[in-house]
């Protein structure tokens, strides 16, 4: 079974590396970005017996280890 | 108007960020874990005046600064 996490820095967290992101765009004529964010995006194949089981797992990942939930908020999906 | 670039590593090239947290989850007890890839994702905020314009510069930033396609591929939406 395959999970995707994706983790992103809360609203109103200062996120420089997507504003270097952004400046870079601007520097190389891409005008109209108005505001990038940079976050991680986390594939895992695991062995669980069903979606619900592997959702639990993956929850319990991201609050131990893939996500720093004080700054950042995670998203799981089951495929 | 949103787009929501993913970018990982393409599979057969080597992925020490991911080996890193397989390993790490290993410790931590979770096992089960088979693979593990990590890659980035970037949201941008564009004021472009339709899909088909948004999707064609952001692939426009993808080919020269998001990713490196020689070892990366990437994957766009436009929300």
């Amino acid at each position: 079974m395959k999970a995707t996490v994706t983790v992103m820095l809360k609203n109103g967290v200062l996120d420089p590396q997507g504003e270097a992101v952004r400046r870079a765009l601007g520097s190389l004529g891409f005008e109209g970005v108005h505001g990038v964010r940079q976050g991680k995006v986390i594939e895992l194949d695991l062995t669980a017996a069903d979606r619900a089981a592997a959702e639990t797992e993956v929850r319990a990942m991201c609050e131990k280890l893939l996500a720093n939930t004080v700054i950042e908020s995670y998203r799981i999906e089951i495929a």
